[in-house]
């Protein structure tokens, strides 16, 4: 095939793969989007990836790329198609205690930069789940969230500057590693979450942020969403801001939890209800763990808190912290599933939920919600298993939790991103004017249409 | 005139000012962009602003916005031209306590912000010396920085949402105000900073943080920059992030702002070089001067502080902020001036002040470089009174400068935007590919490049 022998002159014969070798990129692991790509191409470095955009570009051929492969609404879907991934690009550049920023490329995987930061006594606070697997290309383009955004941000807010190929082969430099910089349009914040459509991200510079001294993890119930809501509060003004994570997993996560996961354990002695983990973290000499304690005392008193287990261990933090990792692969376990991923002002959260299971009820009467929420970001994965297989039925739940949402002031896609799974809610949902300016951008940047067509932005 | 009464009919006859009326807008403050334009707009609504540039594009009209007027580029320069000024549109809708959130129109002035928010037990942190004039269209489409950055980030990172107004006349909504929400193109960003070339933005949804109960402010005299920079890492790490202001004011300043400002005084009982003003701010019940006071004490003992006086109360503390807010009235007063707004990595900032000095001195021996900088962010206003008014040595200056900010990976432009001073500077320095974007971005969303053209973006 003449492709690939054009293919294999730029990267290399053996990282033109195709066939069996395709496997491991054809198995998308929430089970919806698995398809065998008709050609991977693994380029080493910037100047290949160009090479390869140009002559896709040249040829009108499709490009999808991929790293971690550990989205979960389609973004790297290509049956037959040829992905770019950026395995192969895997290098952490520098990592400069003193700048507290860090230089990678995109194939670098999350928790190898986790390592390299805290070699140096530094952190990169972004992380979820699937961080053994994610690379930071993919963090970048979907704009990841996770389980420290409260304190830390979303992936943009830890991203100082970045390199990307466009889709024509040319390289647009905008590796700064300033924390000011006003030098005309943000390009760098257009490219960070367009998934692949305007441009493939190659390197990067991050922020890093220091190394707490001390952690204070706990497990706490509460009677209500509002009294975790007034907790954070509290935790923010007396710690100075100090939250990095603010969980919230109700009784049928937990129940889940302890039915799939080997090993996994109650939190507190009886069951309760309504589930936070909260961490604090401090760079200073404070006791951040009596401070914690002072503050549940107190509210334990007012009848504002019903239990609390603080972590006397990192052991014991790392339970905390994998009873609510597990959250992605305990959801997608079973089918048939409507996941979803929104964002709601703080205050309507417990509005939400009270709302969107009494319509799912309505709907499919024996249909189980499940969920679970970062909830200092009013962020709920609120996801449900319908009691059959039924796309119309699915559909209509899925559109009455975003009548909900759009209702409350709220938006149908936080920290997942859109891919091809909310495709249709772009669509339905987003402003029409923001959906035709996005399709202008694409179209002046991209005019071939060659960057992961069919993906982020509905035609 | 048929073009006014065609305008007269979307905003009033009243508000649509000729002659001697527009004088108002006809002065640049900084005195280098003073031109009368042919006429001022003062629409109401968002959809008179709609009506206005419908008209506008059908007719191939430039428009240029402008809200305070208080801008250092050039970037409202329109002689002759229609000003579109936000100044009518100044409500702030709401102030929510609970969300920590603020809904304002763009036409708002940035002190009038703050002291709703401050009504409320909050703040919306971002300021500088213009606050009483600037306001939040203008804050936000120049990103503009200001003094609190260090902790609180630039205003992009204060901004939820917004509406703006295209060229064509279509209103776009994001009045978000969430904060996770990935779904497509993140037009916000794009929007903001983007100096009114793709779009008028008419209103926000604002970010407040709750106010501090105590703040320490000092002001402090080291033996070197580098003593500096290593003051601030440690006090970060002690109080936990809570420096909010850490501005570099060398002793040419300190000369200057007694010379020039009536009842100002020496910061120090002997003068200093390197004069530092550093505000600590807490929501906790921490005792934060007590804090500074044991960090400034360990420091005189090791010999990298010279001199320490803490603000006992807030007429001192203000008397200190008042000295660096005065920075833009005082460089400002004199001329000929080559002023820039640079950013550097914070480890390069000492070497910076070294080498440009030297290549001013080089190329005009009687050239007086005169400076002030935000040093945690990393950002100089660096400016030079050239010995002669030659518009050639001054050119020569500023890409001297422009080579030493560059060979330190620096930027060019920092916080006050390009408006029309540096879009040469732009041309010369931004990645081609980069610049390619942002022409073909103009392009598509402002075919007729009616909104203010000739700024921002070089041809």
């Amino acid at each position: 095939m003449a492709l690939v022998t054009d293919f294999a002159e730029i990267v290399g014969a053996k990282h033109v793969l195709t066939g069996a070798d395709v496997a491991r990129w054809s198995q998308d692991w929430t089970g919806k989007y698995s398809a065998a790509p008709g050609l991977v191409l693994r380029p080493a470095s910037t100047q290949e990836v160009s090479r390869i955009l140009t002559l896709a570009n040249a040829r009108g051929l499709s490009i999808t790329p991929v790293s971690g492969h550990t989205g979960l609404v389609g973004g790297t879907y290509a049956p037959d198609g040829i992905l770019l991934s950026l395995d192969r690009m895997n290098t952490i550049h520098e990592v400069s205690a003193t700048a507290r920023t860090a230089t990678v490329d995109a194939g670098v995987i999350l928790s190898n930069l986790h390592d390299a930061a805290e070699a140096e006594g530094l952190i990169f606070p972004l992380t979820f789940g699937a961080k053994g697997s994610a690379m930071i290309g993919g963090v970048m383009s979907t704009n990841a969230g996770g389980s420290n955004v409260l304190r830390y941000g979303n992936t943009r807010d830890l991203v100082l500057g970045l390199e990307a190929v466009l889709a024509d082969g040319r390289v647009v430099n905008l590796m700064s590693a300033l924390h000011k910089d006003n030098s005309g349009l943000n390009l760098r914040h257009l490219l960070i979450g367009a998934e692949g459509t305007l441009g493939i991200i190659t390197r990067a510079v991050l922020k890093l942020h220091p190394k707490p001294r001390a952690y204070a993890t706990a497990m706490v119930a509460v009677p209500s969403l509002q009294d975790a809501l007034d907790l954070l509060n509290v935790l923010q003004d007396a710690s100075g801001g100090e939250v990095e994570a603010f969980e919230y997993m109700p009784r049928h996560y937990i129940d889940m939890h302890l039915s799939r996961i080997n090993g996994a354990r109650e939190p507190f002695d009886a069951p309760h209800e309504i589930n936070i983990m909260v961490e604090v973290a401090t760079t200073t000499e404070r006791d951040i763990t009596e401070l914690l304690e002072n503050v549940l005392a107190r509210r334990l008193e007012e009848g504002t808190l019903r239990d609390a287990v603080i972590a006397q261990n990192e052991a014991q933090r790392r339970e905390m912290w994998e009873r609510r990792e597990a959250a992605a692969e305990i959801s997608f376990w079973r089918t048939p599933l409507v996941d979803t991923d929104v964002a709601l002002p703080l205050d309507r959260m417990p509005d939400f939920f009270t709302r969107a299971n009494a319509a799912v009820t309505t709907l499919d009467p024996q249909a189980e919600p499940f969920y679970i929420a970062h909830l200092g970001d009013g962020n709920a994965h609120y996801s449900v298993y319908p009691s059959r297989d039924d796309a119309d039925l699915h559909d209509r739940i899925i559109e009455a939790v975003e009548d909900i949402v759009a209702d409350l002031g709220g938006s149908f896609s936080a920290e997942h991103g859109v891919g091809l799974s909310k495709l249709n809610t772009m669509r339905r949902r987003k402003d029409p004017v923001a959906l035709d300016m996005m399709r202008k951008i694409k179209a002046v940047l991209d005019p071939a249409g060659i960057l992961n067509p069919g993906k982020t932005i509905p035609d």
